[in-house]
């Protein structure tokens, strides 16, 4: 493990990122631009994420699947909006003579709504719902940050057909409030949750509603997205059903995906100067016991904890005799682990456990003969964790009632929330300088938009976004 | 669902083979040549594999991580029989100016050992063991078959590096010796173990062990191999470790895979003139309770009885209103469902369960008051397959000592064992007409080969494979 001091965070917060990502060994870098490998450590991140949120779609009824990664020109091209929206980005395979041209999926609407248009027959089929995890590829021409912007990156994808607006568009909202409970309550984030102003909607939706924070830099990162496509798609790839009546209908459409990039966010709003700091439930290790020297009646004690908390939380025991106690600390604090448990000589005598907890680095006394207080230790610091997030978010988020105002909160790393009138003229005049995020439906502050228009509702912007 | 009548299988395997994956929504053809996509009822097939499989693999102490699908030609190039034995079907990116030519991944040896040669410093990182699950690409000129063989599949690949050739060895071996075990367990398949003789081997390995089978049809099917790859990669990817002693040496290395073909086995080992059978510890549905009319009492009834089973087994209660009883039966056949539970007056009136075992098509009653017989059933179900395939292995080997013995028993679609001399003249007389499958270290059953060498072991041979 690298030895050298991290950045500081508050110094250079994009450095301090892209060192704890590699020092944690989450990912490594490939050698081609914007194309990392996740290593080990993040990828039981990505397990832990990916495992609990599926349990979560089966509960609910949805089954995967696996669509191919090849989509044809033709296919790409059925809906018009799609295929400008991604076409800067996608990856061509060489053409070989006498076959179409192929890209590999920038997302797979295009290939998954061929095989609806072909398995959907009637009402009885709907609602249709079915979800993927796979790799993504799109060939970025934006600056790419590992976990955040990648040129392949992992993804679940969920994609539904149902016989009315309403059922579709209700099964869109129903999936953002899935990711946003779900990112509250394992990964310990407090988000934003609304819609995208039109500009900035996926290409080819009617409606994009969006989960969103704000990095410590002041960068907006969008979380997850979830669409209600309307007949856009269902009329560009000839999905129809019969209904009860027997007449043929186009369905209404969602689709909605999270990705590797949450493990992004959780470094980020997470992370401190001595590195990462993971939440417990979807922490690799959640528990590590530290002697403070290798020696056999320190071993033989740790290795008795180790015993007592084995199948009830996930926990590791260093025996490691290359390394100093000192070293393992500031070890397992870079890579976030939520508890370490200290045993020394003190320990052992008065039967005791010191234990320090990652998210705020206190420490504590357990007896041995109390250590149910682990796995309760663990939900406490998840729930401190979600209440660092948010009083975090709270004290990012700023208003404006002039434009001056705006400027000078986005100038100062915040966001910034307006009173908004929705109008077309007003959005293409704000994006023109700034990041428009998210469109709440939260009352109005004010009377009046920024521009003197009457407000509708609330419009979060940063300064960027990554 | 489909309803027509299967193509018999002996009649015809391959067209049974195509009608059944597709009838029992398996999966489905894209418009792409020779891909296809995994629908949910396939796919929960593969998620039961692969779920079980890294169970295994984590009990091992192998962690998984995720690596890029995209390769340099360069990197491609590193191991120059790798290079070879995979170009003709390398699927390559449209090149973009300035940069370097990029493949999609055909297996990952090139992509891996780049990271393994960055990672691993000295004797203490050694053995280093990491797998991933992932597509690969395979541009086939071959023909393909829905799962057998296809353009794009699912699999997993172990990559190991040791200190020393045995302990890689040891580990290719351990690694044939965990997809043997779970064959059998899990899908209930027997198979022959052992090595690929020398111009069947992966490119670039020392030694290539396989599991291997025959298809109803005579051709051969690949279930698993693992290899040792000696120091042929480390040295063409400059992968050195640091000894106790100070000096710098090549690691030592295996690799491993299984694929969504393991699915394409079980239908077509299993299967039969109905449909799928599907070994209990990998069916999605493992018990289907059909009413044989949806009457009240009777519901009631079959809620009761699937009240008894849930969480116990993965069971189904079907209370479909449009389709009759006698299309339900033939429907779950063709699904392949282990055990079906059948409700009627007499059942519900003696409280009784008329319960058919899918592999046997045999009737037996059961008590409501044993119900907890069923998951016992399932088991014996699971065992009875694999004594089946055991069976039906032994039926289709057939020996030869002579040219003309092999010949014969090849045409008539058996599999065949000749005792070899492993000689490079023999193996290429013998290769121009046949598919050399599997040497094995059995004693050989005459001192003399098929060519009048000395026999050393013995070789399995086919007229064909997938």
């Amino acid at each position: 493990m690298v030895s050298e001091k991290l950045t500081q965070r508050k110094e250079n917060f994009a450095k301090w990122y892209e060192e704890v990502v590699k020092k944690a060994k989450l990912c490594d870098y490939s050698n081609i631009h914007g194309i990392y490998v996740i290593m080990p450590y993040g990828y039981e991140i990505w397990e832990n994420i990916s495992k609990n949120f599926d349990l979560l779609l089966k509960k609910d009824g949805i089954k995967n699947a696996y669509f191919p990664i090849f989509v044809t020109e033709s296919q790409l091209k059925k809906e018009a909006d799609h295929f400008q929206g991604f076409v800067p980005e996608v990856a061509w395979l060489e053409k070989k003579s006498g076959e179409e041209k192929i890209a590999l999926r920038p997302t797979s609407e295009a290939i998954i709504y061929d095989f609806f248009s072909k398995w959907i027959e009637s009402y009885r089929d709907l609602p249709f719902r079915v979800n993927q995890w796979c790799n993504i590829v799109r060939w970025e021409i934006k600056m790419t940050h590992p976990f955040i912007r990648s040129r392949e990156f992992l993804w679940q994808e969920g994609h539904t057909a149902h016989a009315t607006a309403e059922e579709a568009r209700e099964e869109a909202l129903k999936a953002l409030n899935r990711y946003k409970k779900f990112v509250e309550e394992h990964l310990a984030l407090e988000v934003i949750a609304g819609r995208k102003p039109e500009s900035e909607k996926f290409p080819g939706a009617d409606t994009t509603y969006t989960l969103e924070l704000i990095m410590p830099d002041g960068k907006a990162l969008q979380l997850a997205t979830s669409h209600f496509l309307s007949q856009n798609f269902s009329k560009a790839f000839d999905i129809k059903f019969k209904t009860k009546q027997g007449s043929y209908e186009f369905v209404y459409q969602s689709c909605w995906g999270i990705t590797t990039r949450l493990i992004g966010a959780i470094v980020g709003i997470h992370g401190d100067d001595k590195g990462l700091v993971l939440p417990p439930r979807i922490a690799p290790i959640q528990v590590v016991i530290i002697p403070t020297k290798i020696e056999e009646k320190l071993l033989s004690y740790a290795k008795e904890v180790k015993n007592k908390l084995d199948g009830k939380v996930r926990v590791e025991f260093d025996k490691d005799q290359v390394h100093s106690f000192g070293w393992k600390l500031n070890h397992y604090d870079l890579l976030g682990i939520p508890i370490k448990i200290e045993i020394g000589e003190k320990e052992l005598n008065e039967k005791e456990l010191t234990v320090v907890k990652r998210n705020d680095l206190t420490k504590l006394k357990i007896k041995l003969s109390q250590i149910e207080e682990i796995p309760k230790l663990l939900e406490k610091i998840q729930a401190e964790m979600l209440e660092k997030a948010k009083k975090y978010l709270e004290s990012k988020i700023t208003t404006a009632k002039t434009y001056e105002e705006l400027e000078k909160n986005l100038k100062e790393g915040k966001m910034c929330k307006i009173s908004w009138c929705e109008s077309e003229e007003c959005e293409k005049e704000l994006s023109k300088k700034f990041s428009l995020r998210v469109v709440s439906d939260e009352k109005p502050f004010s009377e009046k938009c920024i521009c003197g228009k009457e407000a509708k509702s609330v419009l979060y912007i940063t300064n960027s976004a990554y």
